[in-house]
């Protein structure tokens, strides 16, 4: 692998974590309602963090294959999706629109993985919890802007 | 061009734009001190636009490319970088935060431009004006930092 291509990778990864430092979880956060099953604080870092590291890794395995072009523009999307949420629901507060854009981040990562399975299955097998994960983050979303409706 | 490429492309754009609209300047940069040669509030719409549009023109064009590896990973860079400077900026209203992150945005957009020179000189040409804006938005953001030191 390119270690160099992966370096660039992970540096737009690593302005996706940025937002994570920037615009934590404050008292706003820690005052909603949330549902019995939010995973515990510890849990977001360490799983961002690992799935930043598969990203980069997936990134430069598959951009110099021929055929990367749709992989290529997913990544590119998922990231600025990625990058964009973070603020929105915990910079604006705005819960609602803080789901229009993980929703369409699901999307994304769905269009990635689709486009890395006939490229590299090593590649999406390492994105796959990526997956798993937006679908998680968008369910605790929508249930707490559901079981707050007034904040 | 495969026009459904470019759409995928001018999504992550629209993701960065997005920024724009939910992190709009207000109070706070109308009363800061700027320099003389800012330019006028209805330039930074017009010239984003004309950007995103290149640049998604030209993500189109060259991820489909033999060797477009590099082009691909800075694509990615920037527009997470540019994703991220207007919410630390006009959200946090972090000038020295800004000011690193649109550094590094100017360091991505040099990198896309070297990496399309070989691959396709009509994508370089479209995306050079964006490095001639980033270096006029980063040098405001330098400006603004320095006459305002309190704020």
């Amino acid at each position: 692998m390119d270690w160099i291509l992966f370096l660039v990778f992970l540096g737009a990864c690593g302005a996706a974590a940025a937002t994570g430092a920037m615009f934590s979880p404050g008292a706003w956060y820690r005052g909603l309602s949330k549902p019995s099953w939010t995973p515990p604080d510890w849990v977001f870092p360490v799983v961002w963090t690992t799935l930043y590291l598969a990203l980069a890794f997936a990134g430069a395995r598959v951009a110099p294959l021929e055929g990367s072009a749709y992989a290529m523009a997913f990544w590119a999307l998922q990231i600025a999706l990625n990058t964009l949420w973070t603020p929105v629901f915990f910079g604006l507060q705005r819960m609602k629109a803080g789901l229009v854009v993980i929703v369409l981040l699901w999307l994304a990562v769905a269009g990635l993985l689709v486009s890395l399975w006939p490229l590299d299955k090593i590649a999406f097998l390492v994105v796959a919890p990526y997956l798993v994960w937006v679908t998680i983050a968008a369910a605790l979303n929508a249930s707490v802007l559901r079981r707050n409706p007034s904040a």
